[in-house]
């Protein structure tokens, strides 16, 4: 009566679950040295409350009338729900959608299960830029697909070239994140197009058009002018998936969709295919509750500005405490390299090591390996302006006791 | 830039959504002919409203102002909510479990999605009695895992021998669904007892003791002082899978739970299996606005009387219409006999086509073929009254017209 084999590694590996369990270590030594003590940049809880829009619209769902209002819906959602994402991704991409080219999921990723679950066929492969979120490992293989990361160039941008020598017949799909979790990448429009380009002509030679799945959970969160590309009017076989965790800071109710572009040659069996995968794989459909909260309140988000004081503030303490790291563009994540440590040739630094070597001074960070890009470590600054002011101390020790 | 050929295929399959399908084309009639004119017995979507516990629950959560109640919680699930559930298992299963003991999921069909994900390896066998809900084959294939279906007795009561004789060393576990769906039996105790007996002696005569998976979200609903029997106390490898579908009438919001009897052996890695599966699979954790519902309200359901009002209704219009039936002893599904057909022989009646038939009398139910029963179709009758009482004209004519 064992559990399955494959569970049981996966499970206990090192890597699998660092960022997680980093989060639920946190959670034990705040307990035994106090909240104040311990600066926990593990993972991307937003420490933004829901915005007012949110709130109020989670008063109005609880206290609204209808018959069957928690009963089950269509397996896609609410038709009105669809019809609001379907004018929010219409407005982000520059296309005009139907609510029947959306969706309805519990979390971006719900959506991005669902959409591999449509496309893989077993041994397909799912082409990723790295550093990357390390879930989309798993997300392929729960489809038996695999995962084919591409590294970025030197600044994080998506190295085309690479990615265009990695397709080959079995791509079924390139994911691509921006803003970029862990680094804060924002690929620009023209490396969009370029990718489109090259996308294309893969397809034309092969006869298999890859999709380019877009996952933009941090789309609104962007910093000094940057503006996140649009992809649907440069590449028919796209499709976005993503949530309102960040931007409506409410990452504990799942609630996200899948937009397909309206110009896709197969969107009908893709739309159907992704309501098949939501059925299928038990999610049955999204949360009937938040459905009705965030068709009410995706277009009032957080105050991003919150983010752009706590990146700048964190960024001024890395200065101070010594520390090399990319300047994010999106999202609220800080990609730091680690510091070289003496007797060590530059490049074999150790995240793993370091990590353990931080959280013994109560810094928590989560080691890049597990994006794919080891000698960096991701620090999440989605957290108090007080944990930030107070954390300088502890990483300046934790470097200099390291070299 | 075809989508995966097998969920082509599969989603595409008259049999793999014909409860489903009944279920949205029922929408369509309704439109079409009016909300009266049809009578729509397709899918298990309860008519009664939430219990008032769950909508003072509901407007408590949202009136509650406490930083982060949306966000991220441990993948398990609030440990105030698995605790309110340990207790409620613990009851119904005379077992003590601890908060430890429990999972949040998404609803019954996540939590089985989890825990298949925990124990099957490829080629694993998952058994179930039929008749069976039809999205078992899927959940079980998601994994590589195969479905072996076993006819149950002609009372529909399991087949103890027959199972014995489907065990081998493939088999991962025994799925039982008391109160069972589609046919609303419920297994005595006697039966749950010589099933333990007979796994247990498979286990030690092979070594792998099989897994017993008990879905019971229709535990509570149950008719003539029928009482689902308890399994924890009698086999030591058991769980349970469940919702608040049913018994607070809260299909939409998805949430559910494992439950492992702290009995088991490998108690511990299958809770820790469960709980990774629940975030690989892209769940990640329970919506925590319905973790706060249910742990809440979870013990002032809905009036099941209700039920037994609806089900007395729908066996008098049958008796009426001339059709042969199951009583149900409990959830609240009325397992129907496909009217013998002239010039066919006894058995071969065609419930697809029968059900086609009954959809052009404007009444919906769902074929036996989908339950790995053919001969028969399901009526749910979670419907309103006024759709019983007035059912039983069209169901007449449709049977005179078919023989």
């Amino acid at each position: 009566m064992p559990i399955a084999p494959y569970i049981y590694s996966t499970m206990n590996s090192r890597m699998s679950s660092v960022i997680r369990r980093m989060f639920e270590e946190g959670a034990i030594l705040k307990k035994k040295y106090g909240e104040d003590a311990v600066f926990d940049f593990s993972i991307g809880n937003p420490d933004l409350e829901p915005p007012k829009g949110v709130v109020k619209a989670i008063e109005e769902t609880a206290a609204l009338r209808v018959t069957g209002s928690h009963g089950y819906m269509p397996n896609a959602g609410y038709p009105e729900t669809r019809s609001a994402m379907a004018q929010k991704v219409g407005r982000e991409q520059g296309a005009a959608l139907a609510a029947q080219n959306v969706v309805m999921t519990a979390g971006a990723a719900a959506a991005l299960t669902c959409v591999l679950k449509a496309i893989l066929s077993p041994g397909d492969e799912v082409i990723v830029s790295a550093p990357f979120f390390p879930e989309y490992a798993h997300y392929a293989a729960n489809h038996r697909g695999v995962l084919k990361p591409v590294s970025a160039r030197p600044d994080f941008s998506l190295d085309i070239a690479a990615i265009g020598d990695a397709l080959s017949e079995k791509t079924a799909c390139v994911l691509i994140n921006s803003p970029n979790n862990p680094s804060g990448k924002v690929y620009s429009q023209e490396d969009i197009i370029a990718l489109a380009e090259t996308l294309t002509a893969h397809g034309k030679k092969t006869g298999r058009l890859p999709y380019l799945v877009c996952d933009e959970p941090y789309r609104d969160i962007v910093y000094g002018g940057k503006k996140v590309a649009a992809v649907f009017p440069h590449y028919s076989a796209a499709a976005v998936v993503s949530s309102f965790a960040k931007n409506l800071s409410i990452p504990g109710e799942r609630i996200g969709y899948i937009a397909a572009n309206p110009a896709m040659s197969d969107r009908d069996d893709f739309i159907a295919a992704c309501i098949f995968a939501n059925r299928i794989l038990g999610f049955v459909n999204a949360p009937a509750f938040f459905q009705r909260v965030v068709a009410a309140s995706w277009d009032s988000p957080v105050d991003y500005s919150l983010y752009t004081e706590r990146r700048n503030m964190l960024m001024a303490v890395l200065d101070k405490a010594g520390y090399e790291y990319a300047v994010p563009e999106g999202a609220f994540y800080l990609f730091v390299k680690v510091p070289a440590k003496k007797g060590f040739a530059q490049g074999l630094a150790d995240d793993m090591g370091f990590c353990d070597h931080l959280k013994s001074h109560l810094a928590l960070c989560a080691p890049g390996a597990g994006f794919g890009c080891p000698g960096w470590f991701r620090m999440a600054y989605c957290v108090s302006k007080k944990t930030i002011e107070h954390c300088g101390g502890a990483l300046q020790k934790a470097r200099e006791a390291w070299q």
